[in-house]
């Protein structure tokens, strides 16, 4: 694998980004959450004066052997027919990328239905399918430990690749069955019972989802002693989220300001923070999804989401709904008024 | 008082409505809270393709007898200053306006120490002040009751005046000692006891709210026995609070989204929920404040606050950095492509 160079980032200037966030007008500390993310960014970018430049989003797209088996209530092909659906801009996330000003990639990493001949030639469709999806992990590993580091080493020339300016990066999925996929990262990587890993995904009943609980049992029991990330991510991983776990290091690796997604995004997260530790000091988490294990996992990183929205769509739904706010982070700095420059007396 | 004529919404169609969010290429119910608005949407506007345009957000100065007491950290004199940074653009409210393309006026409700000349004439700054601050409700009304009319009248009138073609208003307020005016109309709008309803504020210590609750308290005790809203309003209400309470109702009126911010525009809201209760069908509660009465206060209303970012500036802030949600709500009900539309297979 890439050795990915994450710099720590250099605290020697917080207290004058604090003292500037301080003597805005407006009480100590009352634009809350806000204020943490604009002290992150400036010590990310190591200036006072951050800016939020050509906001990007990858989203990642990818089959999943274990799909074969029965985790998911919608059938495989919707993989494939979602990503025309992204290319015809007609999914949520077309719509708030468009919203916000989001530059919107979408990556074939391991899609198995795809017909290139329905897409029109376009430079944010990426081609960089791996396979006609990953084998079942119920029996076998997902992918040989070579096609994992090529996913992981990929993601991250394809950030590099397209990144023009930008200063910050947001990350979706697209897989159906990438629950199930996410759910056993988690496990592996927090040591959290799978049961609290598991969850409803796109909407299992009750019985569908004990079902799933039993499939990924037996998948790890059937598993061999697996311990160091790539060996989990080759097992247990997808085309897509591996892929995004190389996108992820190279994003901090680049100082670029990471958006954190849900469920699946959060567990290459996971991957990306056992490989590099530092990553998190890049990362903001967009919200707290609604899927069963994305809270332990936010509370497993001791971070805090912006957003609490009862989303559970993907796609990187939830980065592209908080920018505006990680936007107003930033233009609170920059353009807010010091008590001094206003005149205003400050408290007694 | 004015009767407002405020309909309760059309429930008819309702079914049509969620027929279209949820088949949305998107797992059912996926987008969360976010379908709750859209769908609260289309039933204020009776359609299908609902609408945000032109957002305004009115931001009520004005001050207060009850701050000659010592019941803030910050001289009364701020609340003129801040207007004066407000009309320069300095301001949290002006920064998250500017950056969410929400039209914002400048409401001199009676602001105590304000000289007009201090400000370019400008359409957006209106003059409507009622006397320099409100009386100290330690010892007496804060208002007469024709004054309070005069409030909720003039509220009303700003509001139709200026409203041209928005379909969706949101309300701020500056007013130094306004929690203190607040934490008393919840008291009354709500039974909740008066610990409950105080808080720090712009940012008290321990001993300053214990001094805090005290006066409150006495101001109370002092009180004649007072029940209906309109003696509620006048004998604890502020200039600014009452007009947002006009305006809050003629909103509803309009038929127009009524974006309610935090701890004090609850309070006027409260108010205006107990004038008819039929408002709340048009509000949509923009955040949870950190000011220690509002998690309650919205416990009451029995509503869900978009965001929850420990913010406790006022200004309207909470209203301006939600729209882009609610932009969103809109737009994924007007945007997404359906199953249908994409050739997209539903669950199985």
């Amino acid at each position: 694998m890439k050795k990915f160079q994450i710099k720590e980032l250099d605290k020697s200037k917080i207290n004058n980004y604090q003292h500037i966030i301080d003597t805005k007008t407006k009480p100590l500390g009352a634009l809350g959450f806000l204020e943490k993310i604009g002290l992150q960014i400036c010590l990310i970018q190591n200036t006072s004066k951050p800016q939020i430049i050509t906001p990007q989003m990858y989203v990642f797209a990818a089959d999943h052997g274990i799909a074969e088996t029965g985790v998911s209530p919608f059938p495989q092909k919707v993989t494939t027919q979602m990503v025309y659906n992204f290319m015809g801009n007609g999914a949520a996330i077309n719509i708030f990328c468009n919203q916000n000003n989001i530059e919107l990639f979408v990556v074939d990493s391991g899609v198995k239905h795809i017909n290139y001949q329905v897409i029109t030639e376009n430079n944010h469709f990426i081609k960089a399918s791996l396979g006609k999806g990953t084998k079942n992990f119920l029996t076998q590993p997902a992918m040989t430990q070579k096609e994992c580091l090529e996913a992981i080493n990929n993601g991250s020339e394809i950030l590099n690749k397209n990144k023009k300016n930008s200063t910050i990066v947001g990350f979706g999925e697209m897989g159906i069955g990438n629950t199930s996929s996410a759910a056993l990262l988690m496990h592996y990587f927090t040591n959290i019972t799978l049961e609290k890993c598991v969850g409803r995904g796109t909407g299992l009943d009750d019985e569908g989802l004990k079902k799933k609980i039993e499939l990924l049992k037996t998948s790890k029991n059937n598993a061999p002693q697996i311990q160091n990330p790539l060996e989990i991510l080759s097992y247990f991983g997808g085309f897509e989220i591996n892929m995004m776990v190389g996108a992820m290091l190279q994003a901090a690796e680049n100082k670029q300001i990471l958006l954190v997604d849900g469920f699946i995004a959060t567990a290459a997260f996971l991957a990306a923070f056992s490989i590099e530790p530092l990553v998190k000091e890049y990362a903001i988490f967009c919200h707290q999804s609604d899927e069963n294990g994305h809270q332990f996992m936010l509370e497993y990183l001791k971070v805090e989401p912006i957003l609490n929205l009862n989303l559970r769509l993907g796609e990187g739904t939830g980065c592209a709904l908080a920018l505006p706010l990680v936007q107003a982070s930033v233009n609170f700095i920059n353009q807010m008024a010091s008590f001094e420059q206003a005149g205003i007396e400050n408290r007694v």
